[in-house]
């Protein structure tokens, strides 16, 4: 690709699917500007955030495409996503960048471990960002970061110790301890990855997971594979099963059933004083919310039943951890 | 009851079910000499610890009955058993006391929130103990006490991040996060009680929990049930299952599932380095452990599994935790 066509292939920015206007994201608060990048299998958010914590020129656009490993892609189109921030921002100087990517992040190491759609495995990101960018690079995992806006800015700003969920297109999980990101060397909080069944068999290889009965994404899935009808989204099954569709019933009731179960072992063994529940099926609101509560409640006995919290940051999450992790290294 | 029936209840020393034997417990290492009680349902471990860390006149004694609460039975029992090793042992003075005991603990407010087997609810435990007894008192969640233990001096020593397991007549847990227990007030680690499937229900009110189906306890029952025979422990059972009784074997297959999906579900969201495994079933060595662990390799995929290790304190953990909450204290 020509750099001609890269600029061009960056400005086509994509719309969200899930019809989530990208206005500006909320102020992070004073401090000195930074650089954000919130990297998905799919797209990247970008944007720069001026000394009063606004940020500029946020966007999505799409994440460059390569056979196997995308590290090299990305690295570069960080770097030309960052030039066109600094050309329509002159005077608003970066003095760090925060970069979070999905999948399995050793935070401590800088390395992006492992991710299934971006085909990297223990790829030191943090520091080819830092070269590419010339500039000291915060680097976390995305829904961990998400979870840190969250705790700092968001849902989870009353909690100590609470878990945040973002249900999409997969389920993603952070946890918090004591106010603070609690990681196992990247490898906690994989709620999505955790078995609630004996199948049906996952792509990430283990059977069962709860993102393949449970996410916006798979509910959506489950209803086509049903009937044949593609619906518009988890959010019109959930519409069809309130209109009486029984096969719309029966899968929205066995997801409902598949995340209380979820939420029962987090309750059990966390013991959260909070789940806070962003991404695409937390719009879907007391159908959610209200029976998941019920649900919790009714299967267990003397656990503590956490409060059940929408996410207030919505897609932005992510973007404003990263800015928040790169303040705290500038 | 009088003192001298009380007198003659406390020397009748409880032979362990297990076949444990209760000889002295590991040194807890030099400091000020303390009282420490591990209290059950069924019995109490006292002992004192003297300056060298060693125990002295430890044994196992019934639990003193009461209709409902039983906190001040067992209050005027602490009482005496302190004033029998006192007596025996008139050169080590104690300093401080260290007092565990199950159920629901709120250990930050010395109070015992719940216990289903000993009929309290909020009993200000801690500070009864110590005007009894004219000492302070440290108090704590018995598994929480016995997994501080177990990573001080035991199985859980490598490991920062781990998680300990009892699986007895019940299932009982605590988390160990960067080397500190985690309590979530009193009500983490309850992977007893928490749901694998939908039935039955636990007499603790909710449905589904491991400890219905996994427990040693669990397993023995199931397999009366099933049977008419009494088999002599857990151990027989599986021992049943290795000699090719269908019946044990499908009973000692389905706890091992049940064990594997909570291990798994620990595994993805907590992502321990270790989790240490002691009670009755712990006894049954590689059957359980190499089981355990294939089972949970084959279950999951990217996941980071954990070590699974045998407790090595066994029956002392919980009153050599006590001793060590105690030493913190004087």
């Amino acid at each position: 690709m020509t750099s001609a066509e890269d600029a061009a292939h960056i400005a086509d920015v994509v719309r969200d699917p899930s019809g989530e206007t990208l206005v500006a994201a909320r102020t992070v608060g004073p401090g000195v500007p930074v650089l954000a990048f919130d990297v998905g299998g799919t797209d990247i958010k970008s944007a720069l955030f001026d000394a009063d914590g606004t940020a500029l020129g946020l966007r999505r656009t799409p994440t460059p495409a390569a056979d196997g490993d995308r590290t090299a892609v990305l690295i570069d189109r960080l770097g030309v996503l960052a030039a066109e921030l600094q050309a329509d921002h002159p005077d608003v100087i970066p003095r760090a960048a925060g970069l979070v990517v999905p999948g399995i992040v050793d935070a401590d190491a800088g390395l992006g471990v492992f991710a299934s759609n971006l085909g990297w495995k223990n790829s030191p990101l943090r520091d080819l960002a830092a070269a590419r960018l010339g500039l000291p690079v915060a680097f976390d995992h995305d829904v961990r970061a998400a979870s840190w806006a969250e705790h700092r800015l968001g849902g989870a700003r009353a909690y100590a110790n609470s878990v945040v969920l973002v249900i999409g297109t997969g389920i993603a999980g952070a946890l918090l301890v004591g106010g603070e990101p609690y990681t196992a060397g990247g490898y906690a909080g994989e709620i999505g990855h955790s078995p609630i069944a004996d199948g049906p068999v996952c792509p990430c290889g283990a059977r069962g997971c709860l993102e393949m009965v449970a996410s916006a994404g798979a509910i959506a899935r489950r209803y086509r594979d049903a009937t044949g009808i593609a619906p518009d989204g988890a959010k019109d099954v959930i519409a069809r099963a309130a209109a009486g569709d029984p096969v719309a019933s029966e899968i929205w009731d066995s997801a409902l059933d598949a995340l209380t179960l979820s939420l029962a072992q987090l309750t059990a063994v966390v013991a959260p004083e909070a789940i806070v529940i962003g991404g695409g099926l937390s719009r879907a609101g007391g159908a959610l919310f209200d029976e998941l509560r019920a649900r919790l409640t009714a299967r267990l006995s003397f656990h503590r039943i956490p409060a059940l919290v929408p996410a207030e940051l919505s897609g932005n999450a992510g973007i404003l951890g990263a800015a928040l992790r790169a303040r705290e290294l500038a």
